[in-house]
């Protein structure tokens, strides 16, 4: 038996005006997500449900960038990923640049157990309308906020950026599952895929250890950010000190960011390059941390 | 200085009736592959050129599995992808699922020092193109074969399998490179990505190794195994030891397998768990070996 617990990140980025304007929001959606992870562990769910739930949480509140709110591409559309892996037997789903799945993560989540990791754009979704999951038209994704964004970056203004959500967990059983989902790079070319979908980039979990990242995502695929932490951390280096390693690692390619990390025994590391990581930490009791720098 | 050394392979899997048919084809096409990627160091190019060069070499071969002659996916259609990336500064360039970039790997390599390293389907054909990659109507990567195949498959016939190419080289200055490409899974449906274009799970290179892999692709991505092949290495595990731990961990995720991998003094590892991998070893002065099984 372990004593459970989650951890949940909102994006490491800078500490931007939206973020400073709306600092009580982000605290009480990264809170809900916190206690709908818990109440999913406290329920009788796995680490699996918890880390999806938290997600969903977090999909649904509009400044941050995933699900509904997300980032838009150069062109103004929305294309959105997600990843969710299982630590007991590295079952491991994803799917990258859907337009049309509500909660990315439920799309992930379909793929978990199917032949396939990895599906891709249309046929994800189709693949996760198939097994129930709630579709929207892709513009139903697309906030005022984030028109305006996409705008001050095109007339050169840097407008700041937080981006990527995600949740990792140990439950009392002992499993490991991490989850992660994002609407991308203000302004990136459609088509780009980050490191969020991609299992041992941007998201991991194993017996040893469950893992998500957020910031530069190429910095990360090109470390292999997430698989990296789970080797250093099976090879006996202290959690913290391996997830230290890793943000170092992509800080040579380059790369800011930050991750959060969860081990067998219960440590949680939440470390950051940048100005801000929304973040929190649940554990069982209900006993919540929460930080935004 | 180093000694130049190029391997490639032609995926693992089943001793098909195919291979043992086109047994001397295949001789030849690995051969040529190599011929190929030797005179782009013998010119002065670097090692990621010579993998470029290989896997390109490959991607025109009929049976093997990727560019032209590529398996289709489970409604006829052909979706490809690939992999390149260069060691000493981990750049890394990837495309997947994509239906008209007549080299894939040339497509990959268009991204090799782009803002991104990943995109996906028409976007990353439009973005080939643009960057002068022959596109091809994608109907024209459909072969006979591969539509008997097919047809075999859905009347409930196994077809042998192998599937995948890829080449990894330690060039003179020293330098790694990886390159995999592959035209995914017999049956496979649309919009499915295996582990060829993921970073650290089918191909992967650094300071200290490159790597190609080729087997069950959602078994490769559940293990990370580039990545973990490079960071067992990294610990001073010697290279034949790393890559077959790595293979009995894709074993234990229930995939069978191989990989092509070099590590920077040159030692080579080609281990594979199926019944067939041909492959094949260049080294400077033209000295080469060639195996099927």
């Amino acid at each position: 038996m372990s004593e459970p617990v989650i951890a949940v990140h909102a994006g490491a980025g800078t500490y931007s005006d939206a973020l400073r304007q709306h600092e009580a929001a982000c605290r009480d959606a990264l809170q809900a997500a916190l206690e709908s992870a818990g109440a999913a562990l406290e329920d009788g769910q796995d680490a699996v449900a918890a880390v999806r739930s938290a997600v969903m949480a977090m999909e649904s509140f509009a400044l941050f960038n995933a699900g509904f709110g997300s980032a838009l591409c150069a062109d103004g559309s929305v294309e959105m990923s997600a990843a969710v892996m299982r630590g007991s037997d590295r079952a491991a789903g994803a799917v990258a640049a859907i337009t049309r799945t509500k909660h990315p993560i439920v799309g992930a989540h379909a793929l978990l157990d199917a032949p396939q990791v990895l599906m891709i754009g249309d046929r994800a979704d189709e693949y996760a309308a198939a097994r129930g999951a709630d579709a929207w038209e892709p513009s139903m994704f697309v906030t005022e906020r984030q028109r305006r964004r996409l705008e001050e970056r095109e007339a050169g203004d840097s407008p700041g950026e937080h981006g990527t959500v995600g949740a990792v967990c140990l439950d009392s059983a002992g499993l490991l599952a991490a989850a992660t989902s994002t609407g991308g790079r203000l302004g990136q070319p459609p088509g780009r895929v980050g490191d969020t979908p991609l299992i041992g980039a941007g998201t991991w979990a194993d017996r040893t250890v469950a893992v998500s990242c957020t910031g530069e995502g190429e910095a990360f695929i090109r470390v292999g950010a997430a698989r990296l932490l789970a080797a250093l951390v099976e090879q006996g280096i202290a959690l913290e000190a391996a997830a230290q390693t890793v943000l170092d690692e992509v800080h040579s390619c380059g790369g800011g960011g930050g991750l959060i990390a969860v081990d067998a025994r219960g440590n949680v590391a939440t470390p950051f390059s940048t100005e801000a990581m929304p973040r929190g930490v649940w554990r069982a009791g209900g006993n919540l941390t929460l930080e935004l720098t």
